[in-house]
Order: structure tokens, then C-alpha cells, then sequence
């Protein structure tokens, strides 16, 4: 089955939306072994919504399409699509029941416009809309099956994962099934070679892919149902773990250098704690963005001016004076620092210069002094981070998932 | 001129990675006044990135490609590009001496296959790779201008301003000139309300977007030049901004709440500090996000848990037993300490309930109690925040800015 995406609005075509419809739905097409071979966006037009509908119904079976299931004149994505599959629109009654009553909820008058979203293509399959008013659905015809679905991704994201993904797992013979094998801080040709003797299984493809600072090697399997994909994937995602070594900080139980320092720290019962200069309150917010991270986590500090770090974290003067702000010897005292105060049994600490000001001959932009400790042991490192241009959102990222990095490996020791 | 977007790489069609090129290329090009109708995706396969360079030079003048100019063989983006305006790909002495020097600057051994990406089509104008060994091109040939880019972001974006943008400069016999007025906490449908009798004056637009938990209305004007233009663009921008009242935060100066409020502190010498609860360093990692945020932010502290907030931030035990960890008296509390233990102007404090755990009957998910106080005075707020599904990066996102929001009308108060 060869699947194509058909993305409606003006505000996706022109850029004042960033289109992340066409990569929720083609990873969730590839998931059921449904090949996606072309995506296309256009406007509210209606000359060009048929033109781009034809031509998918010329080359592909199945066509989702988003967007333009609103209430007014603009909204005219059912019209080309009944057309398309040669079906009319009808009234559905049950449709226009839910959007009187989703406005009855919200406490909001009911504009009679909002009847043009009951109107269906005959002997579709409806989705209803928990989250707004624009049912979706299913409609078949002229040997096409065509989904539409609504724009705004509140609604359009619960209404795949509750109505379509259930359809689709029915018409499909295969499932496919991925595992994610991440390391930090590895280039992808480097992964490349590490992986280019593997030899996988029929069914089974491993793909590299460099996202940030990390290599993702994802391990994909296709079979006849989830057991047998996972039993497929599984050796060969174990295998790439190994070729690539200890930069590997998961096999596929963790999306994240954070999830998976919260996931150690709650294993072993642990806690961390953090004090950060150039990150600002980065590496506490990667943590705490893990839902249940408030067990391993209880202190962070944000020190950024030298007094803070003396008063806050201990660190002496005659250190700053002596080494710097930015170096070694105050990173691991504000590491100390943290630890002490707060109590935990492991402490991240950062400083440095994340730009685009602030650059010195000695410490230019780029510059960061990152240590980790435990209860007997300290580690620090001195990063400089080199773009070709200066980037302070790239400092600031790199310098926080290399602490993470560093915190996870020193949990792992223990 | 009409432009069609045709982005070029499987791992996009795929969606293993999100199309950001799209939106920056159609706002580029809107920005010159150029009509974006179509916009497309296809894998590294010859006979579909064939059909879609076709069908565009069809309908469109200007084609934008990018992806598929590597070195491998799957890059046959120029071989498509080439037959379709009628030249010849030939070898460019000078991109093979840049793309060797390429690899001598970064210490690898150059592979011959790299030399593929030297050829480019006869007569073509040149653009520079300074991020990569792929250099773009700009190519005319049958009344059509193809512009062929690199596909990673870091090579494309540069590219794209270095060489494209003044390329397309001097096309244009117009400029397009935006400015936002952004709100924080208004619907789109309030906003569409308040600004519904706004007469425009010709060339001039108005058009408002959700994004996030802000309005954005953004006043677009097409002169000769950008003095024109934003000549005409200026008072609609004032206009819309006094319509929608005290919610707008920036008429154009700021593209975020935190960026408003480093300017409004550097502008008025003062500090603030942040003491985070349920945030976890959001809100200090919102700050230092903006460059130059150290003259006015220096300390913030990230308390998790009850301990904490007592011995970091002062707040009473009793006050925590009486009112609850969740309560206004225990955010004015940690704003309060956090003040006194800085020496900030203002201070800024949140605890809640981000969930999905951690919710009660009487402090369900979505509780947040924020406080923000300067020397003379404290104002705190209890929100419930409400969501169909529970949704943690939503109630910590929205406190954060709720926030940063209380934070800049009590600086402007001043």
C-alpha cells in the first residue's frame, strides 16, 4: 500500500507553521509497513487542493490529508476529496450533535457555521473529535482510500492514535517495529564504519541518523506481529550497542541523557543535585522535564555572577581569583558546593562562556568547565566547544548533555 | 513570480527528521514578496524527485531544492535539476579545490567521491559551502530559476543568507515587511474580536496566529522599500496593540516574553531572581536563553522539595504545614527569600503540581501557585490549569510564562 500526505493551510504552506503533521504521520505509516512515497502542502485554495488530490489519486492508494475541516468558506478540503472518490456530502446527524455539545461544554455560543463540519462524504467512517469541533474520516471510492483529518495537532494527534491507528493495524499484514539504539557525541561516519560489518536478518535494517549532539542507530524490524518484530530487532539492536561501546547510553529504554539519568538515580535510589553558570537552569530543567524526577532531584542552583557562587555554593574568591571563573577548580567547587548543601549523593556543576559576548583570548566563546562528584570522587573537564559561527543555544546544549553524559557514566560506576 | 519548495531526502519523507527548511525558506520568500503555492517532498529516487521537478517547472518560475547534492550515489539531485532546465552538469575547478581544502581543514582524508559534488550545471552562479563540502547553486535555464541547496540546516541556513537573500534582493521589485504584536493568555477568536474593525490601508495586512499560550497578529505591508514599508506597516502594528489592550507584551521589539523582560531590566538597571518549584530551572533557563541576561539575572534556585525551600529559601515550616507546599503564601515565601538572599529588584516563584502524578483532590494536576515581588510590594496567583489530557510540558510552559508575564507589568509599573 503506497500512502501519500496531502498538508492543508496556508499558514503550514507559508511557513508561519512549522509542519510537524508530515513527520508524526509517515513515522506512524512506516510503523504499520505502509510505505510513504510522497508529501505535498498547499493553501486554502481550492484549485490547487483538487490538482494536488488528483495527482495522489493518480500514483498512491491511500491519501491522509489535514487541515481545512473548519467551519467556513476557506475550509473546502471535503469538497475536493468527495469529489475525487465520487461521493457526496451528507449531513451527519451525530456529528452535529457532538459540535452543539462541545460548545454547550465550553460555555460558548453556537455560530451556525460550524453545521458545514457535520457535512460527510456518504458511507464514510466517521472519527469523532474529542478536542474540537471537526470530525475526521474515513471515505473510500474510485479503488482510494482517503483520511482527513483536522489541522490543529491537539486534535488531529488523539484522533490518529483513538481511531486511526486501530483502522490501520486492521488492514495491515505486517507490523514493524523499531528499537533506538543512542550514544553521545559520536559523528555518524564514525557509527557508520563501527556498524558496516553487521549483518542483519531479512526483515530487519538498521539506519543511522545524527540528531544534535547524538547518533540515533535506529533497528528496525518488520514481521507478522509485535513478538516476532521485537524478537527480530532485539539481538541486532544488542549488537550495535556493542560495536559502538560505552558512548552508548541506551539500547532503547530511554529517549533521553535526562530520562535516563533519572531512571539510574531511581534504580539505585540516588539523588543528584545541580549548580549551573553558563546552562542556566538548563540541566535542571532536562531533568525535571522527566515526569517522577522529583525523587532524585531536590536542589539546583543557578549561580551566575562569581559573588553567587561564593555565597551560594561556597566556592572561595581566592579560587576564582586565582584559576578564573571559568576553569576546572571552580567547576568541581561549585559541584562541591551543591552536594554539600543539598545533601545528594551525586552533583553536576557548569561554567563557562556560552557567547555570542563574553569571549576572551584565554576563554573565548565556547569555553566550559563541567564537573561531576560523588561522595569520594570528582571528575571535571574542560570543553571548547568550536562552531564556525558562535551559538549559544550549541554551547549551552552541549555543554548540559556532556554533564548528563558524565553524571550518567559515574552512576553507572557505582 | 510563483516558487514551489521541493525538499529533497528520505529521512524527511519519512519524517525522521521534522522539515524545517520549508517554513524558513516560505518566510524567506514571502519576506521578498515572493508567492509560495506549492511546496513538496520526495525520497533520494530519481524517477520521483524527476516527476516533481516536472510538474513544478510546469506551474512554477522559481524552483527551491533542497537535499540530494552529496556525495553518494543516491544524490542525483543535480542529474534531475539539470535535464529539466536543459544543461549539462560540468566540473567546477574551483568548488573541487574548496571541497579538498574542506577536508584538509578538518584533518580527514578526502574521499575521490567527493568530487561528484564539483559538477554543477554549465553557466550556473555558484553558492559557497562555508559549513560543508556541497555547494549550491543558482541555475536558469526553459524560464525557470532552480536555486539547489544543501540539505543540512547548518549548511543551508547560512547559504541561504550569505548568498540566496541577496541574490533574490535584487530580483524583487518589492519588499514585504512584518511586524508582531504578541499577547500572552488572549484566544484567537478574542483577538479576531478585538481587531474586526481595523481598516487597513492597501498593501497592508493583518493576520493572527496561535502559538502556544499567545496570540501573535502579525501586521504584514508590500512597499517599493523597507522604509515604505514599514512606514506603512508601523501604525496598523500601534493600532492593533491598543485594540487588544494590556495583554501585548511587544509590538515588535521582543520575540519573546523572556527577552522582554532582560530588556525592560537592562533598560531599568534592576535584577531579578527566580526560586522554582514545579518549573525546575525553566524559567531561569528562559532568561539566560537571551544573550546578555547575566547584567540583570544572577541567582536562581531550583527547590524541589519542602527541605529545600526551607533551608535555600527561608520559607517557614510552619507556612508549608499550614497552607500547603502548594499555596500562594509558600510562593510569596520563596520570592521573598530568594530576593533577600540575591539582592535582586524582583524575584520571581512557583510551585505546583506539573504531574501526570502528584495530584490530589484539593491541589489536582495543573496547580500552580506563582508569586512575583519587588522590594515594595508581592502579588501572587493561585492558576488551575486545565487541560483535556494532563500534559506536564503544558503546565510547566504555561506557569513559566504566566510568570515572566506577572514579571514584566510589575517592571513596568516602576
Amino acid at each position: 500500500m503506497n500512502a501519500e500526505i496531502i498538508n492543508i493551510g496556508t499558514e503550514l504552506l507559508l511557513g508561519d507553521t512549522v509542519n510537524t503533521h508530515h513527520s508524526f504521520i509517515a513515522r506512524e505509516l512506516a510503523a504499520f509497513g505502509i510505505n510513504t512515497y510522497h508529501q505535498c502542502c498547499v493553501g486554502d485554495n481550492p484549485e490547487r487542493i483538487d490538482e494536488a488530490v488528483k495527482l495522489a489519486a493518480g500514483r498512491s492508494d491511500l491519501i491522509i490529508t489535514t487541515g481545512g475541516l473548519g467551519p467556513t468558506v476557506d475550509d473546502i478540503t471535503k469538497q475536493c476529496v468527495a469529489k475525487a472518490i465520487g461521493k457526496k456530502l451528507v449531513f451527519h446527524q451525530e456529528s452535529a450533535k457532538r459540535i452543539e455539545e462541545y460548545f454547550e461544554r465550553k460555555g460558548n455560543t453556537f455560530p451556525d457555521t460550524n453545521y458545514n463540519q457535520a457535512y460527510l462524504p456518504q458511507g464514510c467512517i466517521v472519527l469523532n473529535n474529542e478536542y474540537g469541533t471537526a470530525p475526521g474520516c474515513i471515505c473510500k471510492g474510485k479503488g482510494l482510500t482517503v483520511i482527513m483529518l483536522p489541522g490543529p495537532p491537539r486534535e488531529l494527534i488523539p484522533m490518529w492514535r483513538d481511531s486511526v491507528a486501530p483502522y490501520l493495524e486492521k488492514l495491515s499484514d505486517s507490523v514493524i517495529y523499531s528499537q533506538n539504539v543512542r550514544a553521545f557525541a559520536m559523528s555518524e561516519s564514525k557509527a557508520d564504519i563501527l556498524i558496516s560489518d553487521i549483518k542483519t536478518p531479512e526483515g530487519v535494517t538498521i539506519a543511522p541518523y545524527a540528531k544534535n549532539n547524538e547518533i540515533l542507530i535506529r533497528v528496525t524490524a518488520k514481521a507478522k506481529n509485535i513478538k516476532l518484530a521485537k524478537k527480530a530487532a532485539e539481538p541486532v539492536a544488542k549488537l550495535v550497542a556493542e560495536k559502538l561501546g560505552d558512548k552508548v547510553y541506551s539500547t532503547g529504554e530511554c529517549e533521553s541523557l535526562a530520562e535516563k539519568c533519572v531512571k539510574m538515580l531511581c534504580e539505585s535510589g540516588k539523588k543528584a543535585a545541580t549548580a549551573e553558570s553558563c546552562t542556566g537552569g538548563l540541566i535542571a530543567k532536562m531533568i525535571t522535564d522527566i515526569p517522577g524526577s522529583s525523587t532524585v532531584f531536590e536542589l539546583g542552583e543557578v549561580c551566575y555572577c562569581a559573588e553567587q557562587k561564593n555565597l551560594r555554593l561556597g566556592v572561595p574568591m581566592e579560587t576564582i581569583d586565582k584559576f578564573g571563573i571559568v576553569s576546572c577548580q571552580v567547576a568541581e567547587a561549585m559541584a562541591k558546593g551543591v552536594m554539600e548543601k543539598s545533601g545528594a549523593d551525586f552533583a553536576i556543576a557548569t561554567t563557562g562562556v556560552a557567547g555570542p559576548g563574553g569571549g576572551t583570548p584565554e576563554t573565548p566563546v565556547g569555553t566550559v568547565c563541567v564537573a561531576v562528584c560523588g561522595k569520594e570522587f570528582m571528575c571535571s573537564r574542560r570543553l571548547s566547544i568550536k562552531r564556525e559561527k558562535d551559538d549559544r543555544d550549541y554551547v549551552r546544549n552541549y555543554s548540559a548533555a556532556y554533564a548528563l553524559d558524565m553524571l550518567r557514566r559515574i552512576v553507572d560506576r557505582k
